[in-house]
């Protein structure tokens, strides 16, 4: 078998490859959580599907990374971040599966919430919202060159938010020094339904990169 | 079979029954998430594990809700936020098992965020530590007899929150009209990390019956 690869001589192709391979485990998980809050079947399938899933679970943790998935591919040139809760194609717990930069510099993303974002009835949690909102802001400041760790982030929640399909469209507003303000909102079938703004603090490793003139890795951290 | 109870008579102690039996099945699908972002086995397993993870989904969906969770549990006099995605017994993703109030008043949660919770390497992602916040907040003005919808929400990040054992405590700062101001914060192994101000709007349902003297069913909203 050929993966995880050593994260050091990872290339396109076969980080693609990697990719493709998880898409459909991740989503088989994605599925369940979405049926653990809608099933209706009784107590003893319940119970069945319990002991099943943690059958699985001791077979998956016969061999385990030596540390989280962050840690593992961070000396990658190229970040894989497959782990992260908003987008990583390893983590079930992602609903925005794609984000990406049209040509003016714009980020955007559509994607679906279903019953498992659920806040109150028929809405999309709040914090969920902010979640979202806090990832595609780190996307439209890293995309513009200067990726940051969030200061400051703010939300402005104009209506509910309803499960189902949506988009989060997301820009760079201004810089100053070591900041980078983005913005962006939650657009649903009635129209913007939460706005962001974020304060971006370029990290130090970038600042003394960026001093010296030397080329950043990852500084697309994103793709 | 005994559930899933009709929302308008569940009594306390069938509701206590029903949540302990969901208890070991949604830790299970919580271990599987973590799992999957911490594994280390080979293609085929993976392979395995997703044609069985697809079958046990299929078993669930067998019978379903005719709606979304907190839908159905909308007629119900005591609410059952089981399907929210910070604290539900039924939901995998939910982080905060046990959200508390102190004598004084002010609201507290003990909780751990591993692997699948993590942004940048090491520690947990920015918008986790919002959607966590923007909760306990709002059970800070629930358990004050101000429930509401947020508002406005603002999170100031002082420092990385690293994974692993985490606490948050949010508390009611003032409130005018029908606002509600609440603030809070993530303590980790060096302190607060971030801190969080909520204002949140009574719902109009709210108002009106405040306004006839009339009792507010679920007021309490997450004990």
């Amino acid at each position: 078998m050929t993966w995880p690869f050593p994260a050091d001589d990872s290339e396109d192709a076969a980080i693609a490859r990697e990719a493709q391979m998880w898409a459909p485990y991740t989503q088989a998980v994605r599925d369940l959580i979405d049926a653990s809050v809608r099933t209706a079947v009784d107590e003893d399938e319940i119970r069945a599907a319990t002991t099943q899933i943690e059958e699985i679970v001791a077979r998956l943790r016969k061999e385990q990374l030596p540390d989280t998935l962050g840690m593992s591919n961070r000396p990658a040139g190229k970040r894989r971040p497959w782990g992260n809760p908003a987008i990583g194609v390893r983590n079930p717990m992602a609903p925005l599966l794609e984000v990406r930069a049209d040509p003016s510099g714009r980020i955007e993303s559509d994607f679906h919430c279903g019953a498992a974002y659920e806040g109150p009835p028929g809405l999309v949690h709040g914090g969920v919202v902010s979640l979202l909102l806090d990832q595609v802001l780190g996307h439209a400041v890293g995309a513009g060159g200067r990726p940051g760790m969030t200061g400051t982030l703010t939300i402005v929640y104009r209506q509910g938010t309803p499960l189902g399909d949506l988009r989060i469209e997301a820009w760079i507003d201004r810089e100053e020094g070591v900041k980078t303000w983005a913005k962006g909102h939650v657009i649903g079938p009635n129209g913007v339904t939460a706005e962001a703004e974020g304060v971006f603090i370029l990290p130090r490793w970038v600042r003394d990169k960026m001093a010296a003139a030397e080329p950043v890795p990852g500084l697309r951290i994103f793709e």
